[in-house]
């Protein structure tokens, strides 16, 4: 079997005749040699999603001719929303993090193991409780502590982080602060928040508080881009387990950490990955 | 091992020091043999709850007395809620039913085979579709068309039939009409209907498709006694099963009738068999 | 949106270059309107998978030259193992039912209602006792018990019954009798057997007893197709519930009804809507 | 609310009369301010189950007594096999750990930020690759290679250490050598393992491929305490996730991580919080 370099197109339109067709022409008539083909048309609302990743190697158009090539065939036939991306690139992720340790220690083992081919170039975080935890894993960290009247100049600041850093996607492990609708807008579908219950249950603060006051059967998490509405963006991931009346709130924060860290790691794959499309505040997820 | 009738014991009360062992003496003084003894403390309420069972034959206090000597040895000294039941009283059950027939098949099915230890003396429904299925299992079906302007007059004629009837117990199976205020009082904790999510994610009418537009990884079902606030009553038992954008609406209508109606079916044989108590709009389902 | 009847190929070989761009040409230049197209390549055997719905109507080739049209142009180019199957033919079910109650009742709910668009014409069981339910039902109950002496020859019996009614696929509804190699091959992944553990665990009888013993937390049901090696064909669909020591062997049998019936159901619905493929004693379910 | 030192109790024994009356009347009769108690009879075996968990202070009988007085006044009436541990002392943990890093992590980040209530003394590795991690970490690292020839002097050594650290629990954090007999015999019910399958599916090595080449439509994970069969102690915690043919051999291992080390250090929180009791093989978890 072939290894090596990959390119994955995501792509997603209006379902039209052909679209699909030429893009499988498109592929094969170029030798594509294919790793994964995912598409998905859905029936509700006739709306067309594809992911394909083949080796570049192979392939009859050269590598820095795929983006031309495949504007003139097909994206510019369709009013097409489309992405190319490669292997070989490593996405850059910050991690902004606060005071709570579950999502930001495992998200640090996997990249410190090599599970994930991700920089991280930088750790973000309004408190410093977590410093000697960046060092211990050699992530450089910046304390920006946010408060109502520096928000404005403290987002300025990271902003500016962000940008030198080349940062392709963010991470709020827990961050306990709102990003304002200006920062977000720098980041569209490239912020993805970890949210500590079954949304569209129990948004904004106190999750577990709430889910036990109402007395439910089943607990979660919600990993999801962040959009302006808060706890309203495109979910990516979910994940529930069973309660009873037997989990205090207590115990009910204590399991929520590792559905918590494992939702938000699992969104964080499908993103890195290149898995992940989306389209009227929802995702596609090919998994 | 002892078979035979049962004395099942339902209470709960704030937790106050002796209750539990006040409780435990009059069992064990009096020679209960116990089938099952479930109780728990809410650690964040401080809230405590009991189920106990044991076996009629060879209790001290005879059947007819235990009333009294557990109001006297036990109930006054707290302002303990409580209730006793019989495994020998069959729970007399109403079924609700509109259009959609898979709760209602479900819970025939278990009736006619004798699964539940129930009697079901009459199915109400607004429309007359499921006439021929009522026939066919045997159960008188009664069919009260309920409109904006006769809902007052229809529902005084199915209280009418509830009482006739000696009904405890009213399943909602689908029943696709909102009972009022007033004759949700007539049956407090006594009335359980099925909602096709997973409450407190999207009440009220066309939860597939919400859930659908809201993309969520997740979708379920919810038992819950009626209260006079929609889909906001004490939640009995839940499911949920994952989805994807794999699922189109018509195919999440399709798995929701097996989750929903499962969820129906556990919360009826666990209020049937006296195992679920409700306190502040939640409930305690000892399992 | 087009509706009407569809034709659906299921189709499976070694992958190799060429073949899914052959169907897709074959569909799409023919002015295939497709319904749902899902294909699958198993990285790790590279065999490749598809299963492909379109509408008869507005297809170039005629319906009675599909077959024809594809074996020449697809089929004959590559060792294919396919079907390809029509909407409008409603597959024909024989039930075999002993004397559990739930999945049979389940299956002729679904039935009953229109919510399977198939036909039962016939029961076939070892025992009498739901003669009574199939006539509820309307479907001709045939009563031919097995002992180990006349197995033969009611296996001939039966299988002179399944032919005569052009049965083409046969459900084991919690049927307790093992069916003899020689009645299997007669119809190659087209018996579906429900057992009652999460398979490979506890295959053979009183799984139940044994997952107590074990003490395992979760419980579970396969359906499966039949093999010839008991509990060991290829697996459809499966399901498990969390269990503890607060279940007994009674509880976990009374839960297990509810899981067996649903896991029976998909694993049915799958078959009868083509999306199940058999390759090497798995399954590829295109759900 | 009462805080402060706790007293555990964990006790079983057959199921006879006056027991469980005798455990309550100790505790109350003595002003046992009980923060939990949990109780179970085994329909099945008619076997008896207690935890209890009550505050030092304020007990009337005094610490160093306790066990003297339960002793006396119930122990020696019954055959019951208890213990009794107390919250103050902090259960001193030794990780075996050999090439897989993410049950290591894991538990060493719960280390890390106090959300266990352990000590972990030493780690004993039969390679040194993760010495680096442990040095990361603070704890100290033993590299105890292992082979054929040397495995009983190595064990021996192990052993050694062992006991100068006072270890009570050891964790085979996807420790990928067999313990001899004897060398578990120094530790019954105090060593805990992960297997990476749903035990008694897929013993042994490479369940992840055994389930591929089955079929399976769920996989999972189980903790057990070793015993001298292979993957067959007592299970303490399992868990499971879907999967469909769409998961490859290295998908499965993938995700298999995230289930393996939450359900260890499921199984580790329940054992150092002593919820756990084993009888015939079998577990009682308290949670």
């Amino acid at each position: 079997m072939q290894s090596g370099e990959t390119a994955i197109l995501l792509a997603h339109c209006e379902n039209k005749d052909g679209i699909f067709y030429d893009i499988i022409d498109f592929l094969f008539k170029n030798n594509g040699n294919i790793v994964r083909l995912d598409q998905h048309v859905d029936p509700d609302s006739q709306h067309f999603f594809i992911r394909a990743e083949w080796y570049v190697e192979g392939f009859s158009i050269p590598k820095d001719k795929i983006k031309d090539f495949f504007t003139t065939l097909v994206g510019q036939k369709y009013t097409l929303n489309w992405q190319l991306n490669y292997s070989s690139t490593k996405p850059r992720v910050a991690l902004f993090v606060s005071k709570y340790s579950h999502c930001f220690y495992d998200i640090l083992s996997r990249y410190d193991t090599g599970k994930w081919d991700i920089e991280i170039p930088l750790i973000i975080s309004n408190h410093d409780k977590f410093a000697p935890v960046a060092e211990k894993f050699n992530v450089p960290f910046y304390h920006i502590p946010i408060t109502k009247e520096n928000k404005k100049e403290q987002e300025a600041k990271e902003l500016k982080l962000l940008q030198e850093y080349k940062i392709d996607l963010i991470i709020l492990a827990r961050y306990m602060q709102i990003l304002s609708g200006d920062f977000i807008l720098h980041y569209p579908n490239k912020i993805i928040n970890i949210h500590h219950s079954s949304l569209p249950a129990f948004p904004g603060s106190n999750p577990y508080k709430s889910a036990y006051v109402r007395g439910v059967k089943f607990m979660g998490a919600t990993a999801h881009y962040v959009t302006e509405d808060l706890d309203a963006g495109p979910i990516i991931t979910q994940n529930v387990i069973p309660i009873s009346h037997r989990e205090s709130i207590a115990e009910m924060k204590r399991k929520g950490t590792d559905i918590e860290k494992i939702v938000l790691s699992e969104a964080i794959w499908a993103h890195i990955n290149h898995k992940v499309l989306t389209y009227k505040n929802k995702t596609v997820v090919f998994n």
